[in-house]
């Protein structure tokens, strides 16, 4: 409990790198690392449980910077305990192509365990990790074997104070009685637009306590290092509740701006830069300059991680001899590889079976792999009965002393709350042994954007089961039924958007969601039922669009997707009769895996000569890239009986038909008529 | 005070309203309407001031029924006051172009105020309306004219109490003390995935009080009139700060069901609905059937506002002789128009002009215009500095109190909460008085998608300014960077998605913005400094797309947006010199703009015969739609100085023309050479 010269030394070289490198890259945030140095410098090497050499090590304390514009203090505090992230990477900070970009990113650097920066997103994540934690311990550990038992830090500004999505989040959390879970809440008074009497002048302590927190303050976070220690410590002795430590800092600590809005998001000016470094004993004429007994105090610390692991690794081994089996599975787990054969599991169609909705046909899936595949999770937004994304024998993941569940429970209940739920998922798979899937409207993923985009920057395994997924899900009308959100979400990079039109696809996007380690996925899917498709099966599904129907000498390519792929096959038949028109007609499950096909293989699906016409009942933006034209709904839809809603539209095999018809007249004169997908240049960069 | 059995007819009234309603339908949520029946009755024939015959009378209390589902309720009453939602109205629920959809939609039905259903959007709206209330009487109340003094009443639930927003905007308004705001909170313990145990625990009322509201809990919500009464009466007494009621309901009361998730959101069934009847003394054999009584009570409440607004038309007409120019501007403002001239303030440039970042250029528009457009409330979710959304003499819209502005302030200090900042808008725009513009980053605009597609659904004036538009904000890196966004605004009906390249475009958006009365619009700007355009004026791009630089002869048009327009013209320089190809550019800021313009000049601008290419340093997604080949960015960004940025991606004047040269040789064998925008059929339904 002593604190030194040296730990000063440790706190003020964490401040001078962050003066450094904004000042370098011109660019970034000194504001907080100064403030949260002290904080910072207890935590680490007090507290948390690491070792640099190996950033994978399952049972390490997570940490995460909700308040991620201050990464600074994260890359700083990298670099001094020796992770692989050099002083030259620091001197790197907000360069392209560096590891230290202007925000962590899970994916580039070494130690950073979930992109961050998007405010109330790391808060929300630290609650996925510390669920994660929960049910893992809960469902490995074992007497004897206290193989799971880190702690989740996370320390939030203002500014993810403020974000709903972290509300929904310390609701959860409090609601969960994640006792292992600890956030540290940087009080300091100021958001970008000063001070935060403008606009937030709630009072959060008693908003954590209404969650079930487990509150304390700190008031003096700038040097009561004791008092820090005494609050971290206190905060782990309680196992029932998440625990919330506000720390009251000053912005910018040492600067000549410490405590006003100036030291935020800009660099100090050169002056200050020297007068700080000054101030805390350092040469004002260097930069990067790390005392070598900082170095020497933070490696003993690190030093002290890589033993624990080995102790641990130690206890690990003996766990396999005496519990074989779920040692096997938390290995394979953390290899990221699914079990041997659970493809067997996913359900296959005949064209003889009855129409089900996908919604149905996802929940098959659910029950027949959720043995097979244990490291599967799945959960609701408080729409459970329509998602339909619980298996018979579930168990919720709850305290048990609710009496509703159990920690090792496969089951969340995220309540209403979409955003959190996302950035859950993505703190859930960030951890390593578990595949986070969780339901809502496909309309209310749009909620959740802000942690859907996450999912997909910091290349999360986590599966959107996205049911009511258009006009179809008829009565509750235009507040409910998308239209923009399959074009928002297949505008977003790494993102691969599902929309089965039978089981045989539905079983398909599971396989291949499941089975893409670094992409998230959202399966959209129906309210309605949907026949089951004569040219349907998994392999087909699975290369993200194939010829449904092929026909010779084909005038036309009907592409369409979802619940839109049966009606196209009734156009066909009308195009014949009525328009004298051959057809042919492709399912489009998954345009982003078809995308990655080979060339040959996309062009003889949606080939040369004919043109092509889309058919989806929503947004038709995009769909340009696939088809010549396009049929799809670009206003709201309508509420009322699915069927009536369709007809409005003409969403009909006769309107479709109609509408291929001009297609094909119009193309007639067109030469060489080119697919679509035959382009001037790769603009996939 | 005293409620006799007429009272309770009324209640059983809405309640068997809507048990019919949902039964014939065979849809929808009973449970709602039946637990909140009476303190609706005590609410709307106590406390509102309302005129069905004019729903849009300025002065009337505002209604939101956050829980929208429940809108049976809202139906039920707005027919039973007699507005102009007729019995067969409610027969016709949910069905195919009634004005009784699934949820409340405010363009479409009589004395809808929001349209509300999406969770939490409805309380955010209810915010809205309250600040815009507060800032109205500030601005036009003078003494002895009390003209602005409503109340807005807003009805939740569990789910909207859940929700993010919703906490947003009960801090903000806590913040804000709008004690003209009075928030219904029924605690019926039910979401849809059965008790609220299961997920939502914590204590809602201590929660409310962090935020700073003014809290009562009345515990007989199903029969307590006289305390329902009460707690209304003493929350409108507290003028400091909002008000929230803590109801406990039973969700469908006189149901078999009463109390359970089975009563949430499914019809009751047919013996159930008999014996609700029975229960409550209608005759079950028939149904839709309303008893003299209960019209009569009710159209006495009626002519009682009918009067109110008689008098308050009275007290108008005083106030227009002694304020006349107050009285003009407050008529002008409720016609929707805009003052005369007021255009004439827009910026003008020249090519010669210097570069000028387009969020300055935004900065420069709200300057010359806040006087001329009084009614324009600028804000920012706590990014003023960066946004540039403040104008330089600006008041606060804030408590007086609190000595950092006042109610008649223009400007809104959001807090960092994008997406109670765009419900709040929403509501904001649907009182009347006001059009609201509101900052964060484009990237952000996610955080808020829920809100900003009702913006589009419900046809309101609000203008997202969102800046940092692109990679080209540098250094903050992928987390900040959008890629997916314009693709996934510019896909959502009712929205214009602009990307000014200049000075005169960044006029031309506020424009069109400002003049749509019935669509919104995000600005999307830069953070970067862009050159004057040569061939740009406010005319030429308020058509949303224009030529900006003709070419004779030309074999190419280079088609894109803001920042890349300037490129595209450097490019074709390039294009001359070293490939020999003659080029010509189109600037297009406004896709849904340009959509609207006559076939002929949309034709003129990309015409047929020569292929057309698009720049965007974003998703492609959409690109299709107007242009043969498309350029941009279809993974995330890079974090660095962004021109550094920009060349890593080959978006440069040689890296658009290499690509350019590439398009012209992909097409020169194809005959005839269509434009992209002629197409087949139409598909805007």
């Amino acid at each position: 409990m002593a604190y030194g010269e040296v730990d000063q030394k440790c706190i003020n070289t964490i401040r001078v790198l962050a003066v450094d490198a904004t000042f370098k890259a011109n660019s970034g945030h000194p504001g907080a690392p100064m403030g949260m140095a002290p904080v910072s410098h207890v935590l680490f090497n007090k507290f948390m449980k690491f070792n640099p050499k190996n950033p994978d090590w399952i049972n390490r304390d997570r940490f995460v910077l909700s308040n991620g514009h201050g990464c600074m203090l994260q890359y700083a505090l990298l670099h001094l305990f020796g992770y692989a992230l050099s002083i030259d990477d620091l001197k790197n900070f907000r360069q392209v192509d560096s590891i230290t970009p202007g925000h962590p990113e899970a994916h580039d650097t070494p130690g950073i365990e979930v992109t961050t920066g998007p405010l109330g997103q790391g808060f929300s994540n630290a609650v996925g990790l510390a669920i994660a934690q929960a049910h893992t311990a809960a469902y490995f550990n074992k007497p004897g074997f206290d193989l799971i038992n880190n702690h989740t830090f996370v320390f939030f500004g203002d500014g993810c104070a403020m974000e709903g999505i972290a509300s929904e989040a310390a609701s959860m959390a409090g609601h969960l009685q994640l006792g292992n879970l600890i956030a540290i809440y940087d009080d300091n008074h100021i958001s970008i637009d000063g001070d935060t009497n403008c606009a937030f002048t709630e009072d959060v302590v008693k908003r954590f306590e209404a969650y079930g927190w487990h509150v304390q303050h700190v008031e003096k976070g700038d040097d009561d290092l004791e008092g820090i220690e005494t609050a971290i410590k206190k905060a782990k002795e309680v196992k029932d509740k998440p625990s919330m430590i506000k720390l009251t800092t000053t912005i910018g600590f040492g600067s000549k701006l410490q405590g006003t809005h100036g030291v935020h998001g800009n660099p100090l000016k050169e002056d200050d830069c020297k007068a700080v470094k000054s101030k805390f004993g350092f040469d004002p004429e260097k930069s990067f300059d790390v005392p070598q007994e900082v170095y020497d105090f933070y490696h003993k610390t690190a030093s002290a991680g890589a033993a624990a692991e080995v102790e641990w690794n130690q206890l690990f081994e003996k766990y396999g001899k005496e519990h074989k089996e779920l040692y096997e599975d938390l290995k394979r787990r953390l290899s990221g590889k699914l079990p041997e054969g659970w493809q067997e599991h996913l359900p296959t169609y005949k064209a003889t079976d009855k129409a089900i909705a996908s919604r149905k046909l996802s929940e098959s899936v659910l029950e027949a792999i959720h043995k097979a595949v244990p490291e599967l999770i799945s959960g609701s937004a408080d729409l459970t009965g329509s998602n339909n994304t619980r298996w018979k024998d579930a168990t919720d993941f709850q305290p048990p002393s609710t009496g509703l569940g159990d920690w090792n429970g496969r089951y969340m209940r995220y309540g209403v709350r979409e955003h959190a739920m996302a950035a859950a998922m993505n703190g859930m798979a960030a951890y390593g042994t578990i595949i986070p899937a969780g339901g809502t409207f496909l309309n209310f993923v749009s909620y959740a954007a802000g942690a859907v985009r996450l999912s997909s920057l910091s290349h999360q395994r986590v599966i959107y089961v996205a049911t009511h997924d258009s006009i179809g899900l008829g009565e509750d009308g235009p507040t409910h039924q998308p239209i923009e959100t399959l074009a928002h979400f297949r505008a977003l990079p790494n993102m691969m958007v599902w929309r089965p039109a039978d089981g045989n696809e539905t079983s398909a996007a599971y396989y291949v969601a499941l089975t893409s380690k670094s992409t998230p996925s959202i399966l959209a899917l129906t309210r309605q039922n949907l026949p089951q498709l004569e040219g349907s099966t998994i392999e087909k599904a699975i290369k993200g669009g194939y010829v449904a129907l092929e026909a010779e000498k084909a005038q036309l390519t009907l592409v369409s997707t979802g619940s839109e792929v049966g009606i196209s096959l009734e156009a066909v038949k009308v195009l014949k009769d009525k328009h004298n028109i051959t057809a042919r007609v492709v399912s489009m499950p998954c345009v982003e895996v078809f995308d990655a096909q080979s060339r040959d293989y996309r062009l003889s699906v949606i080939p040369d000569g004919i043109p092509t016409m889309s058919f989806e009942v929503m947004s038709t933006l995009g769909w340009e890239k696939y088809s010549h034209e396009q049929f799809g709904l670009n206003r709201f839809g309508a509420s009322g009986p699915y069927l009536e809603v369709y007809k409005k539209f003409d969403f009909t095999p006769e309107g479709v038909a109609k509408r291929g018809a001009q297609t094909v007249d119009f193309y007639k004169d067109v030469k060489p008529l080119r697919s679509p997908l035959n382009r001037a240049f790769n603009n996939l960069i």
